[in-house]
C-alpha cells in the first residue's frame, strides 16, 4: 500500500458490496500507463491473475491467494475440508512454483475456520510485518548516500508497505537522504515500471538504469548498500529472487558493498536445507523475444528465461525480517526464527 | 561480412556507379525485422548514421568513417589538407567519443594521398585483421561447450568477419561444438537483434538470455569461456566495452571462467595509461524509458544511461588481437604491439 505522496494504492482487496463476492486487484502489467482495477470472481480468475503476473510479488500473491481461498469457500458455501474447496485451493497454490508465501498462505487458509476473517488477518499481519521490516532495515542504511535495488518490492509486491523498497521508504521517511538506483529488471521491467512509480509516489529521489549498468553504477555512483527482496529463502540463507539478483550480489561483493535481503519470515522455507532445492520457474520465451508487441530478436531464436536465480548465503550481509536483522551464520540465525510467535500476536501481547 | 549459411551481409561499402558517390550501409536498427540498405551522401549523413547507431561497432564505424572522409574529398574534389575537408573529417571523427577506431581511421585518412584507395585499404586490412583474430582466438575455446558473449561483435560490427563473434564462428567452422549464450544487451539489444541473427546465419547454436541471467547461466549452463569485443583498450589492458561488460567480467571471475577480449590493435589507445582516462558516452534517457515507442517507465523518471563501462585489466584473461593473444601483465604485452608492422604488410612480406 502506497500511502505517501501522490497516490494511495491497495494491491489486492476483498470486494463484497451488493454483487457476488470477488477479490479485487490492480493489474500491475498496466502500470505506469494506467492504474487498472480488476476482479477475480472464481479460482480460475485468481490463478490467471497470478500466472500472468497481473498480481506479483511473493507476499502479495500470498495475500491474494488467501483471499482467493476465501472466495472459493464463499462461492461454494462450504468449509475448508470440502473436497471441491480443497481442489480449487490447490489450483491456486500451484499458480506459481517459486514463491513460498503462496503455498504458506493457502495452507493456513485450509486450516482456518473463518475463511474471510483469516484472509483479512493474513493481510493485516502482512502490513504489520512490512512496518517492522521497514523499521529494522532502515537502521542499516546510511544517513546519506546511494542505494541500489532490483525488481519491485514495494507495496504493490506485498499488499502492504513493501519489503526492500519499504526499508528504503522507511529510511527516507525517517529523514535519511537517500538516492535510489533502480535496475529496470528485464524481462518484465518491474523495476522500470513499478519501483520508479512507487518511489516517485513516496517522494524518494530515484534514477533508472539498465540491469547491465548496475556494476558500473556501484563504482561510479558510490553505492553504499544494495537491498532486494526474496521469493524463497532456504534455512541456510540461500535466497531465490528475481533473475539478475545473483549477478548484482556478486558485483556488490566485488565492490565491498553490503548486500541485504528483506523479506517476511513467511518467505523462509524452513524445510529447505539450501538453495539447491529451490524450484526455478522458467517462463515463456516471448517475454524476452518481444516487448510491447515489438520483436526484439529473431522470432525463432531459442531463449533461456528463468524467472529467478539463487544467491548463495555467503554473498548476503544480512536478512531483514519482521524480527530484526539475521546475520551469518544463517544456519543458526534463521532456524531460530521458526518458532517465534507471529508478529501480530507479539503486538497484542505487548503491555 | 556474414558469408556463411543463409545470408551474405556487407555492413558498409563504397557506392560508385553512375550517380553521385556515396557510402552504403545496412541500417542495423532495422535488423532482424529487415535488412535495409541506406546511403550517406555527405558528411552529415555519415555523422547521422554513426550517431543514431545505424552503423555501430567500433571497427565498423572506423571503416565507415574512412569511406566518409573519402566521400568528403570526392564531393569537394580537394586534397586532405583542404580546410573544408579537414573540418568535415573532424565532424565525422567526433560522431562518437568512446570508440578509438573512428579517430584512428579519420586521422589515417587525413595523412593519405589517395583517399578512396586508403579507405579500401583500411577495409581490406580490417578483413585480414578479423581473420587473424578469429584464428588466434579459436584456439582458446574448448572443443565442446558453452560460451557467453555480450553485445554484437560480428561482421556487422567490424565490416569484416567480427572480433569476439568472429572467434566463435571461426572455432565453429574449425569443428568445435560450441553453444553460445547471448546477452540481449540492453538498452539497444544488439545481442538480441544482431548477434542471434549473425549466429543463425553462421549455423552456430545460440540461446538468448536477458543480461541479468548471465550470472545464473554461468553456473547453471556450465559456461566454459566468456568472450567480448572492445571499444577502447588502455595500454594497461583496462577495456571499455558495451555497458554490462564489467558486470559480466566480475561474474566470470567469481565463477573461475576465463574472460577474453577480442579486438584489433587499432582499438588499443597506446596514449592512455589506464581506463580512468576513457571518456564514457552517456546516451539519451529514452533509450531506457521506451522501447519500440512503448513506455517502459514513467516518462519523467531520471535515467543514468552510459553506453559503455570499463573492465579493469585484472579481470581479463587474455586480449586477442591480429598478432595473437596478449596476456598479463598487459603493461608489457600491449605496448609491445605498438610498433609491430600492420598485418597486411606482414602478409605481403610472407613467402
Amino acid at each position: 500500500m502506497v500511502e505517501r505522496g501522490r497516490v494511495a494504492l491497495e494491491a489486492v482487496w476483498w470486494e463484497s458490496g451488493e454483487g457476488a463476492p470477488a477479490v479485487g486487484y490492480i493489474d500491475q502489467r498496466a502500470i505506469p500507463r494506467e492504474v487498472r482495477r480488476e476482479f477475480a470472481r472464481d479460482a480460475g480468475g485468481v490463478v490467471e491473475a497470478i500466472a500472468t503476473l497481473a498480481v506479483r510479488g511473493a507476499p502479495a500473491i500470498g495475500v491474494f491467494g488467501a483471499y482467493g481461498v476465501a472466495l472459493v469457500r464463499a462461492l461454494h458455501g462450504a468449509p475448508s475440508g470440502n473436497e471441491r474447496v480443497r481442489q480449487e485451493a490447490m489450483r491456486i497454490r500451484a499458480a506459481r512454483p517459486t514463491a513460498v508465501n503462496l503455498a504458506w498462505a493457502v495452507d493456513r487458509m485450509l486450516r482456518a475456520d473463518g475463511a474471510l476473517a483469516e484472509a483479512i488477518a493474513i493481510h493485516e499481519e502482512q502490513r504489520a510485518v512490512d512496518r517492522a521490516i521497514g523499521a529494522h532495515g532502515a537502521e542499516l542504511l546510511p544517513a546519506e548516500g546511494a542505494v541500489l535495488t532490483h525488481c519491485n518490492t514495494g507495496g504493490l509486491a506485498t499488499a502492504g508497505f513493501g519489503t526492500a523498497l519499504g526499508v528504503i521508504i522507511a529510511a527516507h521517511d525517517a529523514g535519511k537522504r537517500l538516492h535510489v538506483l533502480v535496475d529496470e529488471t528485464r524481462p518484465l521491467l518491474q523495476g522500470a515500471r513499478l519501483t520508479t512509480f512507487e518511489l516517485a509516489a513516496a517522494g524518494v529521489p530515484a534514477t533508472l538504469i539498465v540491469d547491465g549498468a548496475a556494476a558500473a553504477a556501484m563504482r561510479d555512483k558510490k553505492i553504499a548498500a544494495v537491498i532486494v527482496g526474496a521469493d524463497r529463502i532456504a534455512r541456510n540463507g540461500d535466497t531465490a529472487n528475481k533473475i539478475g539478483t545473483y549477478g548484482v550480489a556478486i558485483a556488490a561483493a566485488y565492490h565491498g558493498i553490503p548486500f541485504y535481503v528483506a523479506a517476511p519470515r513467511s518467505t523462509i522455507d524452513f524445510a529447505l536445507r539450501d538453495g539447491s532445492g529451490i524450484i526455478i520457474e522458467e517462463r515463456a520465451a516471448d517475454e524476452v523475444r518481444k516487448f510491447g508487441g515489438v520483436a526484439t530478436a529473431p522470432e525463432d531464436v531459442p531463449v533461456y528465461n528463468p524467472a529467478f536465480d539463487v544467491t548463495p548465503a555467503r554473498l548476503v550481509a544480512g536478512i531483514i525480517t519482521e524480527y530484526g536483522v539475521a546475520r551469518p551464520p544463517y544456519e543458526v540465525s534463521l532456524p531460530a526464527l521458526e518458532t517465534r510467535p507471529a508478529l501480530a500476536v507479539l503486538e497484542r501481547a505487548a503491555p
